[in-house]
C-alpha cells in the first residue's frame, strides 16, 4: 500500500510537581508543571501493538516526581536537562526526548511587614517556561533549549499610533496617532549552550521586553516586537533566536458622542474577540538549526 | 391555573469597562468588569412580552460606559452606588438594582529602576470585587454594600494539621500533624454603612486575611476562616459580617517509596479534583439583615 | 464581641465518577461530577479546631465511590438521594445533606450503522443536573429535589422581536421585529415529591423547552422564559417551582454597508461579551416553601 | 549586528461569523471561527514602523464577513479557499496566506416529532477544521488543505489491554488486559487536491475513526491511531497524511476493597491530570511535501 509510520511520540502531560525546600525555618517552593516526550524506535507499537520498546508514560511520570526529590528543581532548565538525558542517555530504544515546563511564581506572604517564612501568595503574573529537546547519544548528542514566558499582559496608554496602512474596497478602519496598545505576550528565546545562569538571563530578558514596550513610540506592533526581539539578542549573545506572539488586546475607544460627552481616550472596551495576532522571529544570521527546538507537545500537529 | 411569576430581574452582564486618567503625564488606569441587574414592575414583559417598562440592557451598558466618564471610577464601590442609584431613583419602574463589579489589578512597568508614567503589566494576583443593591426609594431606600476578593491563591508549607476527625466504614484518611495546606480563596464582606475608605478597608482586611492564614497553627481550615473571620469583625466595626469560601487545593505527598526515597513533606502532587470546600460566615450580633446583599446576579439560580 | 459563627458547610466537590454497567455485552455507562455538602454540629471545628465531630471531605469522597457500586446510578436524583440519607441518617452530628449532581450524556458509537455494544462518543449538548437537599431526621426530615440542565444552547434565526421599549438619555439601541434570538440556556425545576419517574420528566421537560422556544413568536426573552416556565407547570403537576437564567447571546448583524453589500440578516457577529442575562421564577401558588432547595454549595456566597 | 527578523505574520484571529441562509423557509445555519493570517513583504513594518504594506488586521476581519455574504459558507473549505486566494492574489506584498477555521455544528430543534424550520440546537459534540495555505501567485502557487476533528471524546468500556511494557527502577504499573480507553481526538488530514467533496470525505473519514477505535482490540493507544490513519488512507487516496493527537484521559480503577467491595471495571475517577499524550502520523510514501501545511496560527511557536 506505501502507507507508513511518520513522526510520532508520546508521553506524559501535565506532571503538576510542588517541591518544597525545608532545610531551614525559610522554606522555598517550586510550583510547575511538566510535559514529558519522547521519540524513538517505537514503530511496533503502532503497528502491530507491541509494547516492548514503550517506556510506560506512567514511568515518565514517576520519574519526573522521583527527580523533583533526587536531583532538585535548582531551575526548571536544569530539572528539564536532567530528565531528558535520563531518558535519552538511559534506555536505548529513546533517541529523542522533550521536556516542556511551566513554572508559576509565588511570592511571600508580607507579615507586619516581614516576609513569612513558609507561606507564599501565587504571583499570577506571567508563567515562566522552559523547553528542552535532547536528541542523540554520545558524541552525536544535541541539546536544544528554549526559554520563555507567556500570560505576561502589558499594556500603554499612549505613545502607539496606527496609520499608513494600504486601503483595498474593505477597509474602513481609521489612522490614529494616540491609542492603547495591549497584548498577553508569549516570547521565546533560544539559547546556544547549556552553560547559562537562567534566572539571570531570564529576569534579563523580561526586563529588557517591558522597557522596549513602555519606552518605544510605536508605530505597530510588528516594530515594537522587533525591537524587543533585537534588544534582547544584542544583549545577549548565547540566544540565538527570540520568538514572538503578540495578540493585540484591543482597547476600543468607546462612543460616547451620543450622550453628549466627550471621549479624549479616557473610556475603552476592551473587546475579547476578533484579535489582531502579530508573530515575528529576530534571529542571529550564525544562529545554529533550531532542529525540534520549536516543535511543541501539545501544539504538535498544529 | 394558580401559576404566576416568581422573582425576576434583567441586566448586562460582564461590561467590560477600561478607563484611563491622563490628566498628567502620569496615567492612572482602571479595568474593571460590571454587571447591571433591575428588579421591578416588569411582570407584563414576562406575562405578554410588553417592554414598555423594561429598559434595555443595552441602554445599561451604555449608561456603565458613560458613568465611566461622567462619574469616573474612583473606587468600584463609589462607581456601583453611582450607577444602582442612576437606575433606581431615575426610572420609577426600577424597584432595585445589582450593581456586580471584579476590579483587575495593574501594576506600573519598571524601566531602569523607576516607574514608568503610562505602561503597566497585569498583577494577576487576585480579583477585587464590589456587589452593591439597592433598593426602594426616598426614606425606605436601603443599601448594602459588599466587597471582597476572589481567585486568592494562597499556602503554607507548614504550620497546618488535620487529625481527630470521626472514623466510619468508608474512612481511610490518615491524620496528620504537618501537612501543606493551599487554597484559592473567595472572601467577601458587608458593610453597615457606604461612609466607608473602601480602598484602606480593601487593603487592611486584605492583611488580615494573610496574617491570620500564615500565623495560626491551622487544625482545620474551618478554623483558619474563622479567625480571618473574627479577626476582621473585631478590627472593623463598620463589617457586619463575613463570608469565606475555600477548595482544599489538595497537594498529596507523592509516595517515592517504591524508587527508595524519602519524602519527608517535600515532592507533592498538585491535584485538580476533587477538591474538599469548606464555607463559613462570621457574623456580628447585631448583624442588620442582608436584604439581597448575598444573592448574585450570576449565582442567581444556584 | 458579639461575633459568631454564621451559616457554613463543607464538602467534597466535583468527584468525577463513571460508573460501567457490564452485566450484558451490551455495555451501559453513566458520567457525573458530584458534590457533596454537609450542615450540623460543626461549630467546634471553627471555633477551637475541634475535628471530632467532622467526617472528612475524604470520607465523603469514598462514600460517593462506594455507593456508585452498592447502590448504583440507576438515576442521579436516586444516586443522590441515596447519598444524602446516608449522612443525614447514618451520622447524628450532620443536619443537613447537599448532593450536587452533573450528568455528562454519552451516545453510542455508530459502526456500519449499528450501535456498538461498548463505545460510546460524548453527546455533549448540554449538562443533566440534580440537586438533592436532606435536612433532618426521622418525622421532621424533609427533602428536596431540583432538577434541571445548563449550558443547552439553543437560537432561533427569526421568530423574535424586540421593541416598545423606554427611552431615556443613555438608549440608543433601535428597535426589531426581526432577530437572531439565542442563549445557553441554564433552568432548574423542583420538584414537591420524590416519587417521580427521574428520566422521563427530564425528557418531558426538554422538550417542552425546545418547543416554547422554537414556536413562539417571542416579543422579548422574558416572554419566551415565561411561556417555558408555565407550559412545564401546567404538564407536571408535582414541580412546584421553575428557575430559568438566560444570556442573551447576542447575534449582531454585521455591517456590510461600507463595502456595497445588503445585510437582511444572513451575517451575523456571535459576541461574547457583554450579553444581557434574562432570569424568571416561574411558580405555583400553592408552592411548599423552597427551604434550601435554591442554595448552591459553589455559589454559596454569591 | 548580524540580527534580522525571521519567519513572521500576522493576521485576525477568532472572527466569529455566523451565516444565516434564508432563502426559504426552512433556514439554514452556518457557525464558524475564522482566523486569518498572512505572510509576505513586511519588514518594513517591523524594522521602522512603516505600514505601507501591511493590509490592516481589521480590514482582514471586515473581508472575512463580507466574503460570508459575497461567496457565502458554502463549506468551510471552500469559504477558506476563497478568502485565501483573495489576500495572496490581489494583493502584491502578500506572499502566502493562511486560514484557519473551526465550525460548530448545530441539529434541528424536534418539535413534536417534525424538524423545525429555524430552531437549532447546538450539537456540542466535536467541532470541524479546515486549514487552508496558500502560498505563491500564478504558475507557482501551491495549496494546502488540512481537514480535522477536534474535542471528539470517544470511551470505550473494554477491548483494550496494556502490558509487556519495559520496567525500569521508576516503573510501578501494572499490566492489565481489560481497561477503558478514552480520549480526545484531535485528527487532521491533509489533502493532495482542492478537488474534493468535502462535506463527504468528512462524513466518510469520521465514521472510519468511530469503527477503527471500536471494533480494534487495542494493544496499545498507539495501535489504535495507527489503525485509524492506515484506514483513513486506504479509504482515500487524495489523502497523503493523516495526523492523530490523542490524550490518553485516564479513567483508573476506584479501590473499593477498603470497604469489602469489589470492583470488577465498574467503578472509575476520570482523572484530569496528567495524562498520556500518544501523538502519531500515517504518511503515503508518496505523498507530496507538507510545505505550511502543519504550521497553526496560534500554535505558531510552540
Amino acid at each position: 500500500m506505501g502507507i507508513t509510520l511518520g513522526e510520532n511520540q508520546y508521553g506524559k502531560a501535565e506532571n503538576r510537581v510542588v517541591r518544597i525546600y525545608r532545610d531551614s525555618p525559610r522554606h522555598e517552593i517550586k510550583d510547575i508543571n511538566v510535559g514529558t516526550a519522547l521519540r524513538g524506535d517505537f514503530a511496533a507499537a503502532h503497528t502491530s501493538g507491541d509494547q516492548g520498546n514503550v517506556l510506560p508514560t506512567d514511568t515518565q511520570k514517576q520519574t519526573a516526581y522521583a527527580y523533583a526529590k533526587e536531583k532538585g528543581i535548582a531551575t526548571i532548565e536544569q530539572y528539564g536537562l536532567d530528565l531528558a538525558y535520563h531518558f535519552v542517555d538511559g534506555y536505548e530504544p529513546v533517541h529523542g526526548a522533550r521536556i516542556e515546563i511551566e513554572e508559576y511564581a509565588w511570592e511571600r506572604a508580607v507579615v507586619d511587614g516581614a516576609e513569612h517564612d513558609h507561606t507564599w501568595v501565587r504571583k499570577g503574573q506571567e508563567v515562566r517556561t522552559a523547553d528542552i529537546s535532547v536528541e542523540g547519544v554520545g558524541d552525536d548528542q544535541r541539546t536544544w533549549v528554549v526559554c520563555g514566558l507567556k500570560e505576561f499582559t502589558i499594556l500603554k496608554s499612549t505613545g502607539s499610533e496606527f496609520h499608513g496602512f494600504p486601503v483595498d474596497e474593505y477597509t474602513i478602519l481609521q489612522p490614529t496617532t494616540d491609542r492603547v496598545m495591549a497584548t498577553s505576550l508569549v516570547a521565546k528565546w533560544r539559547f546556544t549552550t547549556t552553560d547559562i545562569d537562567w534566572d539571570a538571563v531570564y529576569t534579563g530578558v523580561k526586563a529588557i521586553i517591558v522597557k522596549e514596550f513602555a519606552t518605544l513610540q510605536s508605530l505597530a506592533l510588528q516594530q515594537t516586537l522587533y525591537a524587543i526581539g533585537s534588544a534582547v539578542l544584542e544583549a545577549y549573545g548565547e540566544i540565538a533566536e527570540i520568538r514572538l506572539s503578540a495578540p493585540n488586546k484591543h482597547h476600543f475607544v468607546y462612543d460616547l458622542s451620543p450622550f453628549g460627552l466627550d471621549n479624549p481616550n479616557e473610556v475603552f472596551n476592551a473587546d475579547d474577540r476578533p484579535y489582531g495576532l502579530i508573530q515575528a522571529s529576530v534571529i542571529r544570521d550564525d544562529a545554529p538549526d533550531a532542529g525540534p527546538a520549536w516543535t511543541m507537545q501539545r501544539g504538535w500537529m498544529g
